[in-house]
């Protein structure tokens, strides 16, 4: 289970929390332009857009679970057990593994609407990374300045939604969040209004009233909820630090504590939480025993390379 | 608004959040035993157990919001305004000015049963420290390596509460807090239990199902069942810096983003947080701007000193 | 189990549900001034208001439910376990069994204010009706035309609330349910207030969305939301009949159907629901096999009588 | 709004609240077998089942709100406003308009398979019943003795769906609800099960609190849920007016009380809730200023006749 935001305030950040029971040997990876990426039914991407974000690299391949590359354009694969069905090969598409679909997308889109007009191609097909590493079940959102699409492959079919919640957790269909959501419409960062039995002396015994009723579970539904709130009410920082602090403190209030979610086999906790200022191309980080705050900035290094380079991340524990 | 914790876990952990609209120059801040702490209306403490916690120094006294004696007797003051009554002197009792409880009780009891016993002449005088710093209305959270005991001044007397929660936020009086956390005794970190409708097909949509229903606003009542909730169900760290970091986790799971609650006339969030190892002596923090973990060790100074030392404090904007 | 509620609307209406796992033969009773009341420590009330309401009727004495005098007062008995403390015998105090209080009350109170007085000196003693008839752990509502008071008995002595809500349902204590309704404060019947996300295409799906969050579950705690929600917003009727209506339709909004609440040994139903217009003195009922209004009038007979006079009821199964 | 329910219980019952801000002249009408049915777009209905409901008459024509054929198939159509689009004559399928859609479902169909096959050649057509009567948008519940479906006229086609739940309200779209539902799984009518601080004392202070969070406001999500736990925690009847009370008792539950609804300019409120023994073609029915069961049977009238036969109903306000 994850939460995704995006978040303007000054520069525009884009991040999540990715939670899982288990590590995969995650680290910070830049994609210079010139890695040339192997596609299994397409040409490969020998240039592209170069890209920085939390992957896992496998035989050179940077399996990304989120980056941002140069244009500024944003993108995080989240959990979605159960919805997400892959299809089988399709030769009037363009047919993407799940796991290329981010380098496939950041690789060759500079914004939103150039995404737009690629996915009414993409065929998502039902193929494993390798034996090991079988198929994840995901849904995605992708998100440049002006705002978030979700990409949803169901069963019946492919599906882009706008997101003007620009946040995203996990199942249901995002449809259905975007439904729950009207139940939070009148929540505020207030007292509450008085309403109900007005000549009776009730009491605003604690600050933030207004807000009653807000979900705090773990559940993706819950964290969705609280994820907007959040965001939505955040004061603006001054300064990039306030603003990247503020960014943290919002996944913070949706992370999973380990402990409080049982898993089949183990327990589910947010092994990191990360902010791109996408503006810049710093990449920003915290990790489950790391607290304070790590960055990579993408124009750091030689973006005409042609090795992904990797950043050793502490605290994944 | 605040919240306090006292978690086993290995050692014992006693922290908090302090959540203020504003901030009045925090700092950590050792007072060894010879620091002369001077009492309105009781002779002066010239002698005491030593103590470290976050304070603000005013004319050389430190105002502690927590600290954690040498004994590894700890206490924490929670703002509880529209509940906290002060009386006027009395002279068959113990005089204390709310704002020098936290020395009195840290600086002479090595243990919650002999708070007990002084808790027995207690009486809390409503007298400010100066016209700059009028009276805070105030609870108290005091825990030992045993348990929690709460401190409430209130119109019909003083109430001393035993707390199986250990944990403390702000209003209503701890009766309410007691009953209310009823409601949720059922509340779990696994998958809901199929009760209703079992021939119908409904799905465990997500992780953490057992646990919907757990407010995630700020309310003192809400924060209350959230951080119980968390600490009662985290997991256990093998190392120091692990059981730290899940101390963090639970704190930052209740903490106030800066923008989601609105004071009459600015904005709460919380300020600091706070965890100190009881049984070691060591004060770890972290700030809102500076979200990795900082340390001060109460047997790194000479504890037979005469001034409280006090250390700068970063992030604290 | 048990709902409560005080209601003007034009006249003044006075009812309550009844809910029980079994019967006791209960029945419309009125008992005229001049039936002789026995009293276990005190003198027997030989004249007295008139009442009606409904009763068990064992040896001739009137175990009353609830009941509303010639005057209008009237009164009834909830179910409190495990917080009502009755006490022994004191000389100093008038001594009355909790089954005799309500003719204790009725037979010689015009009034809210009377009955204020009356209470200075009550003590309730933990006395059996018989072997048969252990006594019931209550608290009671008591109310005129001008407004309601809650009566409790608790382990630190007899409480006397102004009750402004003019509901009562069961545990835990009044006062834990007047502070948990100001979580309602800002509950209302139209739609929501649009706050969060004021840019984002919210939907208002459903008519009634401004009380989304009120309880229907049917613990003792959520009634009363429920209840006083109802009670508060009914529109009121222009003849008799719509006024009795609107009150019934308020019970039921808050009334047990048999099989939704289990106790250790049966299912928990509302038996009967009542609703007396006090200005009047007419009974009004429906039970739970008899949907239809049914309806005694206490001026209907001689009210000089000395004998309880029973109006047998139909559809309690 | 509206809340309807399939239930068997020995036999099988079929009945809904009708909830609405005004009235249109509703009677109990049965329509027998000969009464010939115009149609607009279809050869007319000049012989079918015969059918008992409650409908407005205009022009002769019965309008249905709901009714049950003497087969035993019934079907109930509800408010849907803003989902439910209907489209533009079709020649390729059986064009029906949305108020002739009881009639043509309960004139031709015996069974809800019966119904399954019908609509895969349905057209609902956007046609007024005449200036007066614009459309009103709907969806349906269609019930038979095995069980119940649900169909939906949305902007991309007509939806055929189960509904295992047997319960139908209004908005969102049915899917939601289904979804939704998974929330409630756990809900259960006896005492809330220990998991959480298992040594701490926490209180079972009411019965049913293995329910607490069921929600109890007026909106369409809310009567979902808790109509649904209701109908599926009823307990049995023995004898038919105990199964009867029953299911009026489920109905009350989440009726809407004149008063805590309001609409653009108006009042919502239950105006009848109706009850059908499809076994016997029995309808019964309570109104708002009525709460007495009234009924009216299908087999006391020559159901070969060729008018539509009306029943006044009291207390429609």
């Amino acid at each position: 289970m994850c939460t995704a935001i995006a978040y303007k305030n000054g520069d525009t950040y884009f991040g999540r929390n990715l939670d899982l029971d288990r590590g995969y040997g995650e680290s910070v990876v830049i994609t210079p332009r010139r890695y040339s990426f192997p596609m299994r039914y397409m040409e490969p991407l020998t240039t592209h857009y170069a890209m920085v974000g939390m992957a896992t690299v496998v035989n050179n391949f940077p399996l990304y679970y989120d980056a941002t590359n140069e244009e500024g354009l944003s993108m995080a694969g989240l959990s979605f057990p159960g919805n997400a069905v892959y299809y089988d090969y399709d030769g009037q598409k363009d047919n993407i593994a799940p796991f290329e679909l981010i380098p496939w997308v950041l690789g060759r889109c500079a914004c939103v609407d150039d995404v737009r007009q690629m996915l009414r191609r993409l065929n998502l097909v039902k193929v494993n990374f390798s034996e090991d590493l079988p198929l994840s079940p995901l849904h995605w959102m992708i998100s440049d300045r002006q705002g978030s699409i979700v990409l949803e492959s169901l069963a019946d079919g492919l599906k882009v939604y706008e997101n003007p919640f620009e946040v995203l957790t996990n199942n249901p269909p995002f449809d259905y969040h975007r439904i729950h959501m009207s139940n939070y419409m009148s929540f505020h960062t207030g007292a509450s209004d008085r309403r109900l039995g007005q000549k009776i002396p009730l009491d605003h015994y604690s600050l933030g009233m207004g807000a009653l009723g807000l979900p705090g579970d773990f559940s993706s539904v819950s964290r969705f909820v609280k994820a907007f709130f959040v965001k939505e009410n955040l004061a603006t920082g001054e300064s990039e630090r306030e603003r990247v602090c503020q960014f943290f403190h919002a996944l913070n209030s949706v992370a999973m504590p380990r402990g409080c979610v049982q898993t089949s086999d183990g327990l589910e906790y947010t092994r990191y939480s990360s902010c791109c200022n996408v503006d810049r191309g710093v990449y920003y980080y915290t990790t489950y025993h790391d607290l304070g705050i790590s960055s990579v900035c993408l124009h750091d290094v030689d973006l005409e390379g042609e090795r992904p380079i990797r950043y050793a991340v502490t605290g994944l524990a």
